[in-house]
C-alpha cells in the first residue's frame, strides 16, 4: 500500500462569474468544489490507476468534513480543532482570480496524535509521499519527523514540498525528493535521488544508479496544476515495484502529460497516459 | 412563540482582503462565518431581546450543516437534497465585492415536506414571520400556502419579500405586509396592514386602526443591512402582545436603528435600542 500525507489540505471551491468586478455583486452562475491538497492528488492519481493506496494527513471543523466528503480515494485522516481551509477561484472570461484561506493553526497535541497515527499506518505501507505546505503550528522539521518514522518501518518515502519544510525534511534522507529546479539550489544535503521537474520540459534525475533525462514526446496542452502530484504518483509507484529508473521516470514523464491533459487536478488522461508511455524520450545525463 | 421562516437561507462568508485585484492570487487575512437569511436575522434579533423563538425553513448539504451549526437561535429546519448556498462578501480598504451562488433547486417532495413540518409549528406559534426570497423550485406563491396555513391555525403573519413572492403572498391576506416603498407599488390587493419602509427616514404604517409616520430621533450611521429584519422582529412582537401601533411603531424604529449600530445583521446595539426608544417621533399620517 502507498500511503500519501497531506497536512494542509483545503477544499477547493470555484465559482464561474461572467467578470470579476471589484466592489461589485456578482451572481455565480456555477460551483465546483473538489479536495484539494497535493497529497491527495496523489492518492487520487493512483486510485485511477488501480493501486492501492490510502491518504492521511489533518481535517478539521466543517470544511474538513466536506474535504472528506469529497474524497474518493480510501482515507483516515487525524481530526484537528481548527477549520480546514478553503481555496476560492474565481473564473471569469478572461482568466482566474484566486482567494486563499489562511488555514487552520495546529496544537502540539494534534501534531503528537497525527505522529501515532501515521506510526500506524506507515507499518502497512511500503511506500509514503509526503506532499505540499505545512499549516501553521507544525513545527519546521515536520517532514523530518515523519521521514525518520518511516525509516524506522522501513518504509519508503518521497517528499515534494517548498522551502523549509522541503530543506529541513530533506537532511533527513527520503528516498526521493522531489522539487522544481528553483527549490532544488536551497537543499545542502546530499541526497539520494533528486527528480527535478522542469515543468513541459520534463525532468531530470541524479540517482545513485546514474543521472537521466526524460523528455515528453510532444508538448501537451491543458491545466498544469496536478502535473507534478502525477509525477509524485509515478515515482512512488516505481519505488514499490523496484522499477529501473528509465522505465520509472518515462512512466513519470507520461502520468505528468495526463495530468495536464485532464481538465481537473488530481485527474488523469488515462488514454494519453497509455498513447505517452512508450514514446517519452529518456537519456543519461550529466 | 414566535416562527420564522427562511426558505432560502445562506452561509454569509466574509473575506478581508487587502486589495481584490481580478486575476491576482490573494492570501484572505480574516475569514468570518455567519448563518445568513433575512428569517434568522429576525430570530436573532428576537432572540436577542429575550423572546420566545423558534427558526424553521430549508436547508440541505454541507453548507446547509454549517448554516445550523452557526444559528444560536432555536432551529427546526426541513432537509433537503440540495446543497445551501453561500454568499462571499470580500471586503478590501475600499469596499466590498459579493459573489453569491445560486443556491439549491427544491423539489415538490421536499416542499410538501416542508409544508407538512411547518403546519405542525405553526399550531404552537402566535407569530409567523415569513422572510426573503423563494429558493427555485417553490410555486411563485409559496407564501400564500404559508399564510393560508397560518390563518387556518389562527397564528397571525407578517410577510417580508419582495417581487412575485411578495405581491402574490400578500393577496392571500397576511396581518402585516413589510415591503419597502418601491416594492409596494406592485401590490394590487387591498391589505390588512402595510409598514412601508423609508431606510433612514422611519417607516409609515397604513392600518384598520388609523395611518402613522414614525421618524428616528437622528439618524444613525452604521450597516443597514438587517435594519429591516429588526423591524419585521418588533412587527411580529407587537402582534403577538396587542401592542397599540404607535407604541409599536416606534418599538420597530427603534430598534431598526439599533441594527445599523450594530456591525453584524442579525446583531443589535441594545444600549442604542433602550437610548433611542422613548425619543421615535410618531404621528398621525395622511
Amino acid at each position: 500500500m502507498i500511503l500519501t500525507v497531506t497536512l494542509n489540505p483545503a477544499l477547493d471551491v470555484t465559482y464561474t462569474v461572467d467578470a470579476l468586478v471589484p466592489h461589485a455583486t456578482h451572481r455565480v452562475t456555477a460551483v465546483r468544489e473538489r479536495a484539494g491538497g497535493k497529497g491527495l492528488n496523489v492518492a487520487a492519481v493512483l486510485h485511477a490507476l488501480g493501486e492501492p493506496v490510502l491518504a492521511t494527513g489533518l481535517l478539521g471543523g466543517m470544511t474538513g468534513a466536506a474535504v472528506a466528503a469529497r474524497t474518493a480515494v480510501p482515507h483516515s485522516f487525524t481530526a484537528i480543532g481548527g477549520e480546514t481551509r478553503r481555496t476560492v477561484t474565481v473564473v471569469d472570461r478572461a482568466d482566474a482570480t484566486g482567494l486563499w484561506e489562511p488555514g487552520p493553526a495546529v496544537t502540539p497535541d494534534e501534531w503528537g496524535a497525527f505522529q501515532e497515527h501515521y506510526a500506524a499506518l506507515v507499518k502497512d505501507a511500503e511506500v509514503v509521499v509526503l506532499s505540499g505546505s505545512l499549516p501553521r503550528g507544525l513545527p519546521a522539521d515536520a517532514y523530518a519527523t515523519l521521514v525518520g518514522l518511516a525509516r524506522r518501518y522501513t518504509c519508503r518515502s518521497v517528499l515534494d514540498s517548498s522551502g523549509d519544510a522541503l530543506r529541513i525534511g530533506a537532511a533527513a534522507g527520503p528516498d526521493v525528493v522531489k522539487p522544481n529546479a528553483a527549490e532544488l539550489n536551497d537543499i545542502q544535503t546530499p541526497l539520494r535521488a533528486v527528480v527535478e521537474t522542469h515543468g513541459p520540459r520534463g525532468l531530470i534525475a541524479r540517482t545513485p544508479e546514474g543521472s537521466w533525462r526524460a523528455t515528453p514526446p510532444e508538448v501537451v496542452t491543458g491545466n498544469p496544476t496536478g502535473a507534478g502530484d502525477a509525477c509524485a504518483a509515478a515515482l512512488a509507484r516505481g519505488l514499490r515495484d523496484g522499477t529501473p529508473w528509465p522505465e520509472l521516470l518515462a512512466d513519470a514523464v507520461a502520468l505528468a502529460g495526463a495530468a495536464v491533459a485532464a481538465p481537473v487536478a488530481g485527474e488523469i488522461d488515462i488514454n494519453h497516459y497509455r498513447a505517452t508511455r512508450e514514446r517519452v524520450h529518456v537519456q543519461p545525463h550529466g
